[in-house]
Formats: structure tokens, C-alpha cells, sequence
């Protein structure tokens, strides 16, 4: 039996999304650019797709450009912007917390001559407008900042940043990944100019990520090719994912405020029982802006590797931090911009539920964790 | 009742490869890069899938990198051979008749201060070596060549461009998306360093590609992240859909001679009843050297998007050339390469077969084509 706490990670597919997605391997499987009927119809769909993910941010149709996932939007709002607006400045504003996809970018325009400032954050990982606003100067010309930190769940001051942006006269960025879905997004209350959003993220399929644009900002195109998505993106449309984000956005649109509510009961009794129960246990993160549906502890004395690989034999599959970086033996960047120790960060686990988190997966996480920490100190030099 | 002849433009998704896709949306649905068991099995078939899809081409996994499509496949061979070998020169071959999608980014590559040379092709859409030979020069460090049209379905003479390369010690890639599933590719015998592949054109799903590159030979990454496909290509890993290309893969390696033969025979109807029951119709490409599902011709006095509408109305979808630039109204660049006018360019039409093709969609066509054409003829000033 196995028990599932790693949604940042992964996300199954909702057996509502392979439905909807299910016509367009076999029936609806026209080439959008081809003339024909059978075209025509793929345009249609495709269309109407774009609609529906659309109103899940309260954006136009035409600024939604589908990519192959959040990484690839990350690139494009980053490199495309900064190429594009190049000759009004070359300097950019990240923040330390941001995803390895925001920070690597950023590494790779400042080889490209590119000045990138990153802001630091508390010890909760919140940004201060105030960072901000001592880093921006004349050639400023992108504020990237993620919504909330996918490993800690710390939420950022988002409309405060887009406000700023939007005084500033400077291209504000969001990666939203972590938090789509968790809380209602809105590109015009936010003031945001570019938003990532992945499918996987609302259990849809992966492959599939969506760049919002705002209407009047400018990106260089990062693929090229038969001038797909307005041109700024070529390849042929990945129809039957894009049909599936859009039917995970419908379910998302109805569905959040009630789901919403059952993660964060998981989430609350995970932070409790594991605090009440585990001496020596500290929540990371902001206790109140922070996703409904992450946990994230550190505990003194243990390796959250060894933690991560008891629990696995107990059937339960946890995180010590971001999926897509944890292969690596670094510590997580965004617990060391906390301020953390190294010993404190590589002691760290985090939590995630979802929308098939049971009852049983809660249980057997509070059931087995106690023990296994205990277990751990027991045979570690450190405690 | 429609009648699908525009298997070039895209493909259904063969029902063995949905059904192999399946349990990666609900069951394996694990990212690769966690630690936990889970991940572990994501892993696995992550593995499995690479192994699978590298013997199609004769190659090693380790040389399978995984991209969104054949357009970021292509982007990544050009661009990022061109950057990646910049101080060993700056001179980069094409051919007149490549896809879009390498035009484009050849274009994209003259901007950023590289040379092309785009190597002509004869009457049939045939490239002859020693036009390749004659534009070589010191600083030439990449050629490439699609294997074969997209459009007129002529073959190129790949071994022996390969041959060239290697004895000049020039990076050799080729887009054979056109002729996967239909030709026995062999990265070894046709000495090919980089191959764009593409899930879809083997009845697997959109959205997802495959770039060969052997071992030895480097490229700068084009997108940038956590590092996944070895650091070649960030974001996380589209396992459904890779599951459903290797899938694809192992169902065209066990019944491609079969399959072909029955599209040949599709294809030589389709060939032999249009020139012999339609006046002034004209074969384009080559007569042997050519892909066994596509016949493409063109009729004096007609405009090829006259043809197609007037074919969509009884239900035939057909195409005037590539999709991926269907909806300019310039005349295909490959036709005009070959020699043809600009009224015989526009007079196209092009007929692709594939693995769901039955009888009554070639009959649909043979009874429809002579009575349109004469139709449209009637009301053409052109004739």
C-alpha cells in the first residue's frame, strides 16, 4: 500500500481531464493549420480551450500562449523579455527563492550580459516590497517573482509587487505554478504582465504549461518554426493536452473553494500532529500565507534524505524540497535564503496533499513519523 | 463521411499506444526526478521508453534526448550546434526544400551573425551531392538536410551526405520526421550525428519529440532548468507521452514492412488513376525516390486551395502542401525550389496515406478528383 504527500512533485491527471482529452487522440485529431474541415474543427477546440484557461486568470483568450510546460514559459518570459526590451536596459529582479528554472535562466542572461539582482526574504521566505524597491534602478526592465515558493509554501505579496511594477513602468513576471489552483489567481487585480502556469499543476497532463501575456508586452520568441501561437511560439498545437488543461481549469474554477478546504484540514492536522508529537520539530515557512496544502518541517539532529528513505519503506512518498533539483546533494537555496544552517536545511521535509489525498494518507504519515524520527536521532552523530 | 488524406499534416493516435499511455495519467504517475519509490517506477519507465525509441533509429538511450516536438528538436540541432561550435566556424548548410521550422531558425541564426547556405535541389526535389560539396568551406561545422520532403515526399541521398560529413568532419543532422515509420532509419549506416524525430508522425501523441545526438557530439541547451535529459533539455519529463512514442516505436519496428506495402499500393492507385484519368495533371517529385504514402501533384489552370475546398465539400480532407505554413498565401518554398512557376506552385495538391487509410477513402478521392478539377477548370481564366 502505498501513501501519496508529494503534490508538489507530480500530480496525477484527473480521470475527468483523460476524458476530455480522450476525443483528440482519435476523432478530433486534425492539424489546427491544415484548411480542411478536419482543421477546422482542431481550431475550434483549440479555441475554445484557450477560452476557458483564460477566464481561470481573468485574461483575454489571445494573451494565452501554450508552451510545453512551466519551464519552457520560465524561459520565454525571462529570456524573451529581457532580448526584446534590451535596448531600454539589461537589468532584472529575481527573487533568492525563485525556482531552479527562474534562477538558471538567470544565470544564463547574465553570461548574456544581463545584470540580475536577486531579493532576498525573510526567515518566513516573504518578500518585502521594500528589497524590492532598493533594487530597482533606471534599466530595470523585469521583476520576476514567483507567487508562492513550492517548496515552503510561503505566499508572496503579489498585488503589492504588481502595483509597484506598474508605477515603475517595469514588466512584472510571475511563476504561478505553486500556486494555481490553491488560490484565485487574477492577472488584473495583481497587476501582472506574465504569468506561468503549468497543466500538471491543475491535474492535467503533463507537457502542456501556458505563458499569459498581457496584451502590448513584447517577448522574443524563444522556438521557431511554422509561426504557431501568434508567432510566438511555433510547433504544432499539442491539442488533446491543451483540451485537457482546459477541462482541469473548468473543474479547478468550480471546484477550488471546497477543495481548498478539505487540503488545508489535512495540511493543519499534519502541522499540528507532527509539532505536538515531535520534539525538537519546527514548521518552515509563513504560518498563515502559505499554500493550503503544504507542510514543510525541519527537524533537528536528521537528514531529511534518510528521513525521505524510511518513510519510503513505510509506503510513504514525502519531499525534501523541489523535485527538480533534488537529485542533487546541495542543500535547498530557498531554506539557506531563509536563513537556515546547512544542517538545519538538510534536515527539512515537506508535506504536500492534493485532491486524492485520503483520510489513510494523513494517518499513516502521523502514525509513522514520529518513530521514524525518533529512530533516526537514535543512530545520528549529530543529536 | 469524411475521407482523410492529409496524414502529413497530422495523425490519429493509434488505440495500442492511448491504451499504453493509460497508466501513466493515474497509476506511474511519479516525476523521475523524486527519490521516493514512486519516482523510482517513473524512472524505470522513463528508461525503458529511451531504450526502446533508440533502437528504432540504431542508437544508444543515452542518445535519446526528449523535447516538446520536431520544432524544438530542429531548434536545439541548429541552434544549439551553431552556438555550442561558434569558434570553430560559423557556416552552416541547408537545403532549399527544409521544413519551415529550420528555415525559420536559419534565418534566426543569419540574424545572430552566422552564414547559410541553402543547397539546391533538381526538378524531382532531389539534392545531388556535389551541390552540397561545391558550398563547403573551413568554417562549415554543421549540415542539415531533412530526410525527406514533407511535401513532395522525395528521398534524399542520406548515407551519402553522411559519408561526406563525416570524412569533412561536419555535424550531420537530419529532420526525418517525414520518413519515420515509413523508411528504415539507421543512425550508424547513414552516419547521422543529430535526427529530429517526432512522436505524432508514428501514431503516437503530439506534444512531444526526440532529438538523436550521438555520443561526442555537443549542443548548448536551449531550455534551461533543473537539468533534466542530462542537462540538455529542462522540465519535467512528459512520461505519458514518452510511454506512448515508445509505444509507437515498438509497433512500427514489427509492422513497418506490412504497412508499408499496403500505403504503397494506396499511394500507386492514387498516382496511376489521377495521370491516367485527368488531362494536364502532373506527378511532383520523384518517381521512385519518393515516400510510399505520398503522392502530390499538380493540374494546370487550378488553384490547389480551389481544389482542396471544393474536395472538403464532399467530405475529402487533402492538403495544398506543408500545414505548418498552409496559411500564408505564398506558394511552398520546396515547389518553387524545384523549378515550378508560381501558377503551377499554386496548382498543388498533395495526398498523404497512413495506417488507418481504407479503400473507400481512396475511392472517395478517385471518383471526386477528375469531376472537380473539370468543374474548376470551367470557371478558370487561367485555362
Amino acid at each position: 500500500m502505498s501513501f501519496y504527500l508529494d503534490y508538489q512533485s507530480s500530480k496525477p491527471v484527473d480521470p475527468r481531464v483523460i476524458k476530455a482529452m480522450d476525443p483528440f487522440f482519435t476523432e478530433i485529431y486534425g492539424n489546427p493549420s491544415s484548411l480542411h474541415s478536419i482543421g477546422d474543427e482542431a481550431t475550434d477546440a483549440l479555441e475554445e480551450s484557450r477560452s476557458k484557461i483564460a477566464e481561470l486568470i481573468h485574461a483575454e483568450p489571445d494573451e494565452i500562449i501554450f508552451t510545453s510546460g512551466a519551464t519552457e514559459s520560465n524561459n520565454l518570459a525571462l529570456i524573451g523579455t529581457a532580448l526584446k526590451n534590451k535596448n531600454k536596459g539589461k537589468h532584472i529582479i529575481i527573487s533568492e527563492i525563485d525556482h531552479i528554472s527562474i534562477h538558471n535562466t538567470a544565470k544564463f542572461l547574465m553570461k548574456a550580459g544581463f545584470h540580475v539582482s536577486k531579493v532576498p526574504v525573510d526567515h518566513y521566505g516573504r518578500i518585502h516590497i521594500d528589497k524590492i524597491k532598493e533594487r530597482i534602478s533606471d534599466s530595470t526592465v523585469l521583476i520576476s517573482i514567483g507567487y508562492a515558493s513550492n517548496e515552503v509554501g510561503t505566499i508572496q505579496p503579489i498585488q503589492e509587487i504588481g502595483t509597484l511594477c506598474r508605477e515603475k513602468e517595469i514588466i512584472f513576471h510571475t511563476d504561478a505554478v505553486a500556486a494555481e489552483g490553491l488560490v484565485p489567481l487574477d492577472v488584473q487585480n495583481d497587476s501582472v504582465d506574465l504569468m506561468t502556469l503549468s497543466s500538471n499543476d491543475i491535474y492535467g497532463p503533463k507537457g502542456l504549461g501556458v505563458l499569459y501575456i498581457r496584451k502590448g508586452i513584447k517577448v522574443t520568441p524563444q522556438i521557431i518554426g511554422g509561426g504557431q501561437e501568434r508567432g510566438l511560439r511555433s510547433g504544432t498545437e499539442n491539442l488533446a493536452a491543451i483540451a485537457g488543461m482546459s477541462r482541469a481549469a473548468e473543474i479547478i474554477s468550480k471546484e477550488r473553494v471546497k477543495e481548498v478546504k478539505k487540503l488545508q484540514s489535512f495540511r493543519d492536522r499534519l502541522i499540528k500532529e507532527s509539532l505536538e508529537n515531535i520534539p525538537r520539530c519546527y514548521l518552515n515557512g509563513h504560518p498563515e500565507e502559505r499554500l493550503p496544502n503544504n507542510a514543510h518541517f525541519r527537524f533537528d539532529g536528521i537528514e531529511g534524505e534518510s528521513l525521505l528513505l524510511s518513510l519510503n519503506d513505510k509506503g510513504i512518498a514525502v519531499s525534501t524540497g523541489s523535485a527538480c533539483s533534488s537529485k542533487t546533494l546541495e542543500p535547498s537555496h530557498t531554506l539557506i535564503a531563509m536563513g537556515l544552517l546547512h544542517e538545519e536545511a538538510h534536515g527539512s521535509l515537506e508535506l504536500t496533499v492534493g485532491r486524492f489525498t485520503k483520510e489513510r494518507d494523513i494517518e499513516a504519515l502521523i502514525n509513522a513519523l514520529p518513530e521514524v524520527v525518533e529512530k533516526l536521532r537514535k543512530l545520528s552523530p549529530l543529536y
